[in-house]
């Protein structure tokens, strides 16, 4: 997201076996480059790719790639797209239209979990076919997939580039099971700590004090409901031990006096 | 994934509120172009642009939008952060750094999840934060948010480019209730059906009838052993009729008969 990334991007040690990405007569070594950059973005690193339209290596590949050489330097080129899927044993076919081919479709999401589960059975090695950028997969390469993945989008504009087509595929296999990923939500705290309930509990006494002596209650009635509703607020807002402090200093200048303690 | 396509994208009737997507001072036009294309694919509309380098409207933004024209055309443009995020109620900063700020951080997934929350019970409107290509947000502009939102990717390459870091976050929030998603694993069948028992069972019976006149079953003890495996294989194939029909033929022709009925 902080745009180009010139450093040279590596891969974890240890990663359950991505799917091979074919990609089937790239034309622009620029979307190859990109397709790279995607691929190792979600630790998917091999490559392979049948007659690229203008030759292997290329150097718009490399600079597209953003820094994810290593994907680039070890892509296998193939003449065809049978020798390209020889030694895989499920090989899923991207394509956004309906061919009247009897295939299985699954979307990004199922396909994440086939190739997962086929990993971690028998070490079966997955691949996804990608066809070239303006008329994708032929219904030949289609033919020798196992199943069609679909990536289920806006009916109304459903054609994505060929390195968002690979990202999205490959972070949907990453987000199955992702190795990076934080707790769904996490907090960053930075220099402080959490507030203890004792610590928010001293706090509210010295609002109350406060409260008292500067008339704010003007009906006796209505003092528990309002000191509720403050105690409250400040046990809801997830206090940090530095917005205590905080508050108490606030108090103390508004009232004021230097320090409180 | 065919490529340009320079056709009017259009927005599905029904399709439950998205996040406002805020660019904050993007540079390139291109940029804004590809988001919006991004967003148009995941069925986001709502595009709010921070003074952006350029100006507005951008050229570079329509032709680099392949078609998504709807969303650049309703883009609302903005002095200050502040000011586009006014009328929000819950707002993600996106930032892949840990700024040292105290602040919940949530996954893709668990944002998505939440913003379908909000607008499913009381519809708060929800917007997402984008900073510039080469530097992310700024402190002051993730103090406007509830909460960062972090894309879980490969430490040792967790670049994305704007529109990317867009695509991931809006399809992370389509697939969390996805209208256009087809069943896990569907099956496209073209002109014909799938094959009843029967008629895979009709087929066993001229296999075997074939296989008993050629003098295939050597020995008689192996012979219900072989014809449980060929029976399995074709019961599992997941045949249609019209694999049933070729087989017929294929046992015909090479046994010299011309049909078999």
């Amino acid at each position: 997201m902080a745009g180009t990334n010139a450093a040279r991007g590596t891969l974890p040690d240890k990663m359950p076996l991505g799917p091979a990405i074919i990609l089937v007569n790239p034309q622009l070594g620029e979307n190859i480059g990109m397709c790279a950059r995607a691929m190792l973005n979600c630790a998917v690193t091999e490559l392979r790719i049948v007659k690229p339209r203008d030759g292997w290596p290329n150097e718009a590949a490399i600079s597209a790639a953003s820094g994810a050489i290593c994907v680039l330097e070890n892509a296998k080129i193939f003449e065809t797209t049978k020798e390209a899927v020889a030694d895989l044993e499920f090989v899923l076919a991207t394509t956004a239209r309906n061919r009247g081919i009897v295939k299985d479709i699954c979307t990004t999401e199922a396909a994440a979990k086939l190739i997962h589960e086929k990993n971690a059975a028998k070490v079966q090695r997955c691949g996804i076919l990608f066809g070239p950028e303006r008329t994708g997969l032929e219904n030949d390469d289609v033919a020798l997939a196992n199943a069609i993945l679909n990536i289920p989008l806006n009916p109304g504009f459903s054609s994505l580039n060929l390195a968002q087509a690979v990202l999205l595929t490959c972070y949907s296999w990453l987000t199955c099971d992702n190795p990076f990923k934080i707790a769904e939500v996490e907090r960053t705290l930075g220099e402080t700590e959490p507030a203890k309930k004792d610590d928010i509990e001293n706090l509210m006494k010295h609002m109350e004090d406060e409260l008292d002596k500067g008339g704010f209650f003007r009906s006796p009635e209505q003092r528990p409901t309002i000191l509720r509703n403050i105690r409250n607020f400040f046990f809801r807002s997830g206090m940090t031990q530095q917005d205590v402090r905080t508050m108490h200093g606030i108090l103390s200048c508004l009232t004021g006096k230097r320090s409180w303690k």
